[in-house]
């Protein structure tokens, strides 16, 4: 097993939850490579011997962003729709059904090639684990594929056939639909089972519902809840002990309590809000709560096309007020145990070698410098991918 | 001299003033680059023969940016400045002091190689064309150095010797230094001269001697101003006639109506506000009071160390309501009227091929997709240059 001295960090960010400081940096660090994992992390004086050697100049090297929400499959934009809402205009056509209309259209060759393509662009920008949710089929076939495409890319899968109650469709005939057929087509391919619990979407008993039909067939629950106004899913999901609730926008005192003392986290989606002119999440007052906090893009052609990390913690210290290592931390460290996975998220011995090299001294850049394609090279499991 | 036709573009932005919208769009487009000039654009169908033939897959094609207000001669960065800012905390540590120290006590060759990466990371998001500003040298020699140091990247250098008046020094002898040997050694370097017309730096009536001291040395005059608060600036902009003046964050309706009717271009620069926390200008009212409004990075370490149009674009259509076309429009056509020039920000006949090729089919994409690096390709005077 070859072995790679990655040497001359400006700073290291190791996410060790025993340092002292949120992100376990270390100055002037080395960090080893054994085939794919780390071996080895500290001062780079200190650093042992090893078959390679690579000197990343003085440049910051952090754990690979963990993207733990979005939605790739799909086919189309809704660049049009965008624009209509920037301008405060009401926009007649579609919304998600349109994109459910392309979706459905796609082959499963255009959307593994539209697939492919956002997580090369996520790469990019230093996303080393996506979680990709389907949602956009909303038929048994059309969900399966989806997942089946999804699964080709990552195994953080998402059943999401509760995204919304199709047109023209009875809403308990399709939940029953989500929990039989389209569950069982679509376990298979699936990790996770997730409902969008929202007004005009799925009531909490719907998705109590189908959080245990899922659970039934294997699949971890996890929530989109409170993004939209105020209602009863982030009380559900503290109530069932998820690993995490998304969104999390319109929080009451007892919401923030219930995440707090159940440790489901919080995971915040800037990226929405930028793009829908709403409030932002409270940040502060979660991780102030004491709340676990993670960031995710929700990259979807709808309310987020943005599959950029980067942005998201520059968003989430700008518009959120999380210092820059809470920011980096969240969408790191938080967004690994988000998924439930203690292999990736930190750079420690053991863990997964999926890194990034930034084009600058330290991870503050990536809020001080917002919008700079900083992510100059990223491994994932040990080999450089970008 | 080789002729290369550019086709099956998605949405090709002109700019062309004689088009029915503002970016003179053309769908399924193509365009003839002869030299370092633009030679044809129109319809695909219609393309007349070339000697090369370049596909850009369905892709758009736009003007490059023209950044017309930047500060790139310095040396060091204030992350840690930055940070606490972002903390609500206060910073005892210098400010921009610490830049001028650091810029002082580096030597040409590390400035050079400093402003060279850094255009380098616009070029790579399409800026094709930056103005660079001096000041923070605020001596004879440091401000000369800085303009030869940006001379090497773009004929649009600007002597701002009256960025802020040094430490322990008498605001009365800095401003006949600014005038005297200053100006003597900086003119030979610069097109432009600028004052920061603010309280807490220079007022409208040093700025009125600076600038016609400046005028008298054949350099063209511009204007920081009511960045920080209201103030005089942007009147004086409007009294004398400049052809922009940048930042315009606090303005009354006096000021309004004085840009509205003098022309002088507002050239607004969200990054800041976006680094700083500060409310941002209003680009709607301006617009709809008749404004010309061009739009900026002000890249520099103290506030607002971005170097991407695409962000700007992004956060003036989230932040100050613009449309995306508007948007776009203000950072190329109107960026090159702000810098007085008519043969750049546009793709019409006649003008420089100064383009880029986004991974998207339309201008939408840079406010629609934030954050994503989306700039594929970036050719300078007809040549490919990323």
């Amino acid at each position: 097993m070859t072995s790679t001295l990655i040497t001359n960090i400006a700073e290291l960010v190791t996410n060790d939850p025993e340092a002292d400081d949120l992100l376990g940096a270390i100055p002037d660090a080395a960090l080893v490579v054994e085939g794919s994992r780390v071996a080895w992390v500290g001062r780079a004086v200190d650093a042992p011997d090893a078959d390679e050697r690579l000197d990343v100049g003085g440049r910051a090297v952090l754990p690979g962003f963990v993207d733990s929400h979005s939605h790739l499959v799909f086919a189309g934009d809704r660049a049009q729709e965008f624009a209509a809402r920037m301008a405060g205009e009401s926009y007649a056509a579609g919304g998600i059904r349109t994109t459910v209309a392309a979706t459905r259209a796609a082959t499963d060759e255009q959307l593994t090639a539209h697939v492919a393509r956002l997580v090369q662009e996520m790469r990019r920008q230093g996303t080393t684990t996506v979680e990709i949710k389907s949602g956009y089929g909303l038929t048994t076939r059309d969900e399966a594929r989806s997942l089946a495409v999804a699964r080709q890319f990552t195994e953080e899968t998402t059943f999401l056939g509760a995204h919304v109650v199709p047109a023209d469709t009875d809403p308990a005939a399709y939940v029953a639909l989500v929990t039989g057929p389209m569950l069982e087509a679509a376990a298979p391919h699936a990790k996770w089972i997730d409902v969008f619990c929202e007004r005009g979407a799925f009531d909490d008993d719907q998705a109590r519902v189908i959080l245990a039909a899922g659970r039934a067939h294997g699949l971890l629950p996890r929530l989109h809840a409170n993004q939209l106004g105020p209602g009863p899913g982030v009380r559900l999901a503290a109530e069932l002990g998820l690993t995490a609730v998304d969104h999390c926008t319109y929080l009451d005192d007892a919401d923030v309590a219930a995440l707090r003392d159940s440790g489901t986290i919080a995971t915040l989606l800037p990226g929405v809000e930028f793009s829908t002119r709403q409030p932002y999440p409270d940040a502060r007052a979660l991780l102030d709560a004491g709340v676990r906090v993670a960031i995710a893009s929700d990259c979807n052609p709808g309310s987020s096309f943005s599959s950029s990390l980067p942005l998201c913690v520059a968003l989430a210290v700008r518009e959120m007020r999380m210092t820059p290592a809470e920011a980096v931390h969240a969408a790191t460290a938080m967004g690994a145990r988000a998924l439930g996975r203690d292999d990736i998220g930190a750079l420690t011995p053991g863990k997964r070698a999926d890194l990034m090299v930034l084009d600058a001294p330290s991870h503050v850049h990536l809020a001080y410098r917002p919008g700079v394609p900083l992510v100059r090279s990223v491994w994932l499991g040990g080999r450089a991918a970008v």
